[in-house]
């Protein structure tokens, strides 16, 4: 909506910068939710999910749908056991089983690319509570780079989505440790 | 203020939306410093919170007030022994002494009910941060769902605050571990 | 910008709101990075950093940068042996080696004190991953008292920080537990 008034190089007007924040928040939780199909319909039919370092790339809504039905999981499952990202691809589990994950964004920071398209760098952070006992652990931290596009009705989207992890070595930690 | 520009179903603007995220921000530090009476002026006379699922539900500022007085605790007396949320209540324990406990909101949305009235959706985490040690742990993460109103003197209050977590035993969870 | 429409005792707008929400967004991730002159710069000359209680204050661009370019270490060195923010400083140790450190706010305030100039109180913490193994460790909570100013060129900096921890012990805290 507030697209008209945005021009390249400007910094984000409130109204563009809510607009964004309200994406994420209507984004995230369909996530959360194992709404796979309604989220990725918040992405562009080519978009991408990229992991780095040391990690993998997901392009276009069909791969990542495969990939993340195979992947996310029933918070009312039991949890798996102890198993890395890396290993539960390569092992075809359903690492997220039994754990409600929520996703936690800060400095949220907004670049006008031009032609309704938008940067977005911000920080995130992924809380795991364990299902049947309540107990929280964490997701290493992260920076992200987004690409958001509008599409045919205005609406944003997700065209890219770079996820950069504070270590190189998060697809090898055990992702649901018994122990915090 | 942002009142008589709003209609139901309206996005809501950037002005009503940073007054609502100013609202959590003056009334949630409240709570966190056990200004229990004026935390309570922040929700309307007859305003409840309800804990889901297999929870309570308190209803009204007297209500409420009875409840937290006994239960919300002083941080600089020592911790309590091991101990869930629902033992804290049936044997009245003061379950957050020794605690400074601070609420973590994200994903704010809100809509526009008319009349003045908003609800809002977020999710949130508590962290609490053991006085003596600085040891922090967390609760459960839960979402939120608030019903806002606005008083006589246009300012807005709580109504209604239902509380959903993310695991159906959360009332049973050990509520301040001695290990993290 | 939005300098000119604000008064003393004014609520602030959408616009400075947003204004100093990415004030924050830009100065965080330079300290987290260790651009120690850059980070620097968003604050006054002779800008400071106080925490309390039972902590220190450090004045000035000058001493700030010595006192962090001894402290703030490196994210791919090893990691220190368990210590705490005092011996730390009394022993010249870089505590935050091997330790990707990322600064979390919520309930940002913002008062209008006049002449261009803001006290902006808030809470925060800070997440610790273990840059090796992707362990994710939390400082104890605090709560933030800036204020900011508007330099020659318009922009925002930090004239003080004043950093209050939920802990009185929160500097012989283990800083960097092998154990979460």
């Amino acid at each position: 909506m507030a697209q008209a008034l945005q021009e390249t190089g400007q910094r984000a007007s409130a109204d563009l910068y809510l607009e964004i924040q309200l994406f994420y928040a209507r984004q995230m939780p369909l996530l959360e939710a194992r709404k796979l199909e309604e989220f990725l319909e918040t992405f562009t039919e080519d978009g991408y999910i990229e992991h780095r370092p040391n990690g993998w790339k997901l392009v276009g809504r069909k791969q990542l749908l495969i990939e993340m039905t195979a992947r996310r999981g029933d918070p009312d499952k039991p949890k798996v056991e102890e198993i890395s990202a890396r290993d539960a691809r390569e092992q075809n589990i359903a690492y997220y089983d039994g754990l409600v994950y929520r996703y936690w964004f800060d400095r949220i920071r907004v670049q006008i690319l031009g032609d309704g398209a938008y940067q977005v760098n911000y920080q995130a952070i992924v809380t795991m509570t364990d299902r049947a006992t309540g107990k929280v652990s964490f997701e290493p931290t992260t920076t992200v780079e987004d690409v958001l596009v509008r599409g045919a009705d205005g609406e944003l989207q997700t065209r890219s989505r770079t996820v950069t992890h504070d270590t190189p070595n998060w697809a090898d930690k055990i992702h649901n440790p018994v122990e915090g």
